[in-house]
């Protein structure tokens, strides 16, 4: 393991996701598989996501597309839609995103994406 | 169909990707479907892609994201990687999209994307 | 907007999906994105589906050979499932297409849709 | 094996798509991996195809939405749009399907798949 | 019907499922579609399970493997998560698949495939 | 960067690929973003496919597995069977694994593998 990525990992993580939501999946996952969660830690969050050449509110924007694009992702593009907004994107550049990904991924994933950004969006006022 | 919408969606459509791109996607379906090629420009350029929610360059980002999600559409993938390139992105900030990609749509579909930004990048020096 | 292919896009919503199912979606996505459930009407129905060059017979069972494909798209293969049988498609009919996609789609996509089909099917009784 | 199910296979695929890409499938194929050649004719002609529960231009439509909605099954395509003009289909009945598909699909899909459309179209003439 | 093969994939089904999953999937099927459950058996158990060139065990990683790929494939991987522990693979093995599959189907994909493996584990325990 | 665990990546590498594979890699992929190549090398080959939980037969079937079922990774593909050859896999164990994806990946990914398989398998002889 490369600490430095690593510890830097865990400071994007929770500048991304929050205490919460990191603490979540560090609890959930370590017990199946501890490698698992260092890798997302280290590699996702600390060599990728901590990158500079985009500046966090796209790097989620983009992040959003392409879970909508896979359909499947719902968890993963819940906690991104909720993470967009911690980083300061507004619920109308999410939508917009939703919106170009009906015509790439198609209506019906965009339609059940708008479902979830629904819930989440709820959630926070 | 709506007419100012059209036009504004051509224009877009040029914006874009150029006159060329346009015209010689015009020319290739206009043949075997002209609706789908209206439909294209007013519903994808003139009613999408000109919304000002998100700015060009950050919605052929969540673009470039898709086509490297669905892993398949490689024509489009190579058209808006010069579109981005064209309305004002940096190569560096493509090259981050596709880096996030890796870990979101796969390292063989990232890996395949490189290679379609190489040759992009090739033929614009 | 297209105001005459907004109108006949309510119009073939109604038909293919009922009133019902047309206004728990305008409700439920409105809130968040108008313009989606606009889009949705204007260019889904009143554009794509309310074409006459297939039977809206032929249409819903292609549209449940695309969201079997997709495999993810399960609240729309439900309520296609629904209007195929709405607009005159019998189950067995159905049931062949998802036999079909069997083969192209694979046997887990396949398995998946049927328990779909069959919550619908024991719905209607 | 059921001998008479891989003699109706054998029959169906004739008729959907000739001797001769059932030809070059059989030679292609059967250097590799026979078996596999002999399930596709048994059991995905001899026993999916030859259902009569919808009709053979049906038949070919659904399949046409899947290629196209799995967006990579690009020799399929093409071989199911020649085989759908073969059983009777009108290439207007072809380019209403594709059409579609771009609302489910996607709009890249859909493109990709006009393309694919206009070659097979093209060598008819 | 090749009634060899089909008893012969009865007994794949037992060998691998268990007779409860089996019997689950007969029961919740066979009212929608026999001929789908008869298809299950006899190709995907009685013709490609029971082949010998690989065994039972690599057989269902691979298995596995897909399952997470496609994403959208839930009831199956937690099906076969569990035959793979029956016929033998220890739960490192299918836990190294998995985060193998982070590099390939995505790290989206496996996170959501190591939550399914711990609702398996847990159960087994 | 942790040094050690690169260089058993490009260890791994060499293993898995040959040389001439892993150089012409680093060679195309270095210009446009050479840390996409060094994470290849230490995160996929030095952290995961390095791991000896299953064994590299194991993995380069489980991968093989992931790429029918994208559909798309054709270079992998034929990248990963090549590599299963070499770290001694028979082309029997190879087919086996494509004929079991027909079932879940659907009768024309495997298709499509198989041609791929026969030029892959051609070229070795």
């Amino acid at each position: 393991m490369d600490k430095a990525r690593y510890e830097l990992g865990q400071k994007t993580l929770k500048a991304i996701h929050g205490g919460h939501v990191g603490e979540a999946m560090v609890n959930e996952l370590s017990e199946v598989c501890p490698e698992f969660v260092d890798m997302t830690i280290e590699w996702g969050f600390g060599e990728i996501a901590s990158r500079t050449g985009i500046d966090l509110k796209t790097r989620e924007l983009v992040i959003i597309a392409s879970c909508v694009t896979l359909g499947h992702a719902m968890p993963q593009l819940a906690a991104h839609i909720e993470a967009a907004l911690k980083v300061g994107c507004t619920k109308q550049e999410i939508v917009e995103v939703l919106l170009q990904m009906g015509i790439y991924a198609g209506m019906a994933n965009a339609s059940n994406a708008f479902r979830v950004a629904k819930d989440v969006f709820d959630q926070q006022q």
